[in-house]
């Protein structure tokens, strides 16, 4: 097993860890990135990799697809000296300094660490619901309202939001600025949403909500996008036709933390815990970055920016140790 | 004067300002942005316009240059529908909602504001300090050693930092990874700076620090760069030639704060106080998001992750308040 040793290596490869990359390989820190093979079973680079476009990113008024920003985050780590494996971390010793990380076919040694493995928004496995041949995800379906919400094709169309907790409401009511109908398909016959929310959905005349109900099957239409689903009523057995133009998941987000068996402190959702204002975790020297550690934003810009953070913390720290 | 009426009043047109009118514009706030006309002497774009080539914003692996970023974001908040004039707020009255907000030729009248006016590094204003026939400014001088100083005009070169507290400190020693040598050229005979951070620039053998001393003059090289400065020592009246490839002012950043006449809690450098992990300040429904809110990170990419943040606040304060 090759041994490789860094001052800081940094885990993970979405908007965050390359942003950290940047700013760390800038200041001659020589990174080392394990940017992950379908970690989480999605491709390096991370959930943004998942999406079409990105039209919400500062500096891309076009809009660009969400490999190629990928791509390009990717090529300005390199570019100041990040060394980047494509290899997804199996566990780490965060015992003492330096700390561990381990690969199938490497160990880091590292003087500190930087966490930005990102989450993964839950979704349900119907047929029709993935990026396979016959799936609507992306061409219809998808898991952020405030990213995907303002595409042309939810305009003035029938759109629904899969979930019962504050979120799913949240998104359904930003989707009636765009949609003709907000359906929301929730599984049981009341909401987990705060009282307050769920007031706000009950009243909205724009807001439906399908009780006791899930998705059997998505469909397509005749341009091969979402065209609708079939929902089954749990109670009755009854299933209706659904046309939508479009489908939101709002059951939730897993972070990718459980290769950390333990060794830090995460919260009951199982996010890494970072101080206040800082990415400092409850181990010093290991930082935490985006969506890991962040269930409120979750944006790519958000999550650029604390991975930023990150990198100046971690040279601060290095400094501190006279490590830098 | 023209009133105009808007859901939410986006001020400064920096990377925080633009990316929180791109966000409120495609949830459909309709934003109106007041970008200022020189505000604090900058064009509109903020700071990063008076940067020549920005290598640290994710997303451009080859480098862009300070202004086309700005181009870039503003052509991204047109395209989502954000009115943007080009006027200069010359005062607030957020003593009740909806707020109101002057420039010279406009009341615009606001359910909900984000300030995003930012700061402006201090320099010192001796022949040659800045950008016009003569000047230095970005040729050689800077006032972010994070930012500049990794480019390669100062590699294995002498470079030299004004100023005496812990940025000073911090930023001569940063640069000690890319000079050959760094001065601290101060006017007193000991430093504000904390303890730790001075023994530390003390002890390092790349640092030198200039007691009791002041620039009188910048000159260039043969290429039109920087090639040195004329130092005046204060106490004994000698001038001596020091030869530079770089020059960095740490003296202290000013926030955009003055036209809010004390209507908002500011902390005692002047910046606005926002809440922890938020952008919400002490007047409901008034937002603040960049670096007229953040002495610690100041950099583009953290100031875009606020503006999104603060978008995503005001979106949520005007739906509690039904004027979403």
């Amino acid at each position: 097993m090759t041994v490789e040793r860094t001052k800081v290596c940094i885990i993970g490869s979405g908007p965050a860890g390359h942003t950290a990359a940047i700013y760390a390989a800038r200041a001659e820190l020589q990174p080392v990135m394990l940017e992950g093979w379908m970690a989480n079973g999605i491709a390096a680079g991370g959930q943004l990799t998942t999406t079409h476009e990105v039209e919400n990113f500062p500096g891309f008024p076009e809009g660009i697809l969400g490999g190629e920003i990928c791509e390009r985050f990717r090529a300005q780590s390199l570019r100041f000296g990040t060394k980047i494996y494509s290899e997804t971390v199996a566990k780490v010793d965060l015992s003492s300094r330096p700390f561990h990380v381990y690969t199938d076919e490497r160990e880091v040694v590292a003087d500190s660490i930087i966490i930005a493995t990102g989450a993964v928004a839950r979704r349900l496995p119907f047929p029709g619901s993935d990026e396979g041949p016959g799936g609507f995800w992306n061409k219809g379906i998808s898991a952020c309202a405030v990213c995907d919400g303002a595409a042309p094709m939810f305009r003035n169309n029938p759109i629904a939001v899969i979930g019962g907790g504050d979120s799913a409401m949240e998104e359904a009511h930003f989707l009636t600025k765009y949609g003709s109908k907000v359906y929301i398909i929730h599984r049981r016959d009341e909401l987990r949403a705060s009282k307050i929310m769920q007031k706000r959905a009950l009243e909205h005349p724009k807001i439906e909500i399908l009780w006791d109900s899930v998705v059997e099957e998505a469909y397509g239409n005749a341009k091969g996008m979402l065209g609708g689903v079939k929902v089954k009523n749990l109670k009755t057995g009854a299933v209706t036709d659904v046309p939508l133009a479009g489908l939101f998941f709002a059951i939730g987000h897993e972070p990718a933390t459980a290769f950390l068996a333990g060794q830090l402190e995460l919260d009951e959702d199982k996010y890494i815990v970072t101080k206040p204002e800082s990415t400092e975790t409850s181990i010093p020297g290991v930082f935490a970055a985006g969506d890991v550690q962040d269930k409120k934003w979750r944006q790519a810009i958000t999550a650029a920016g604390s991975g930023c953070m990150a990198a100046l913390e971690v040279e601060r720290f290095l400094e501190d140790h006279g490590e830098a």
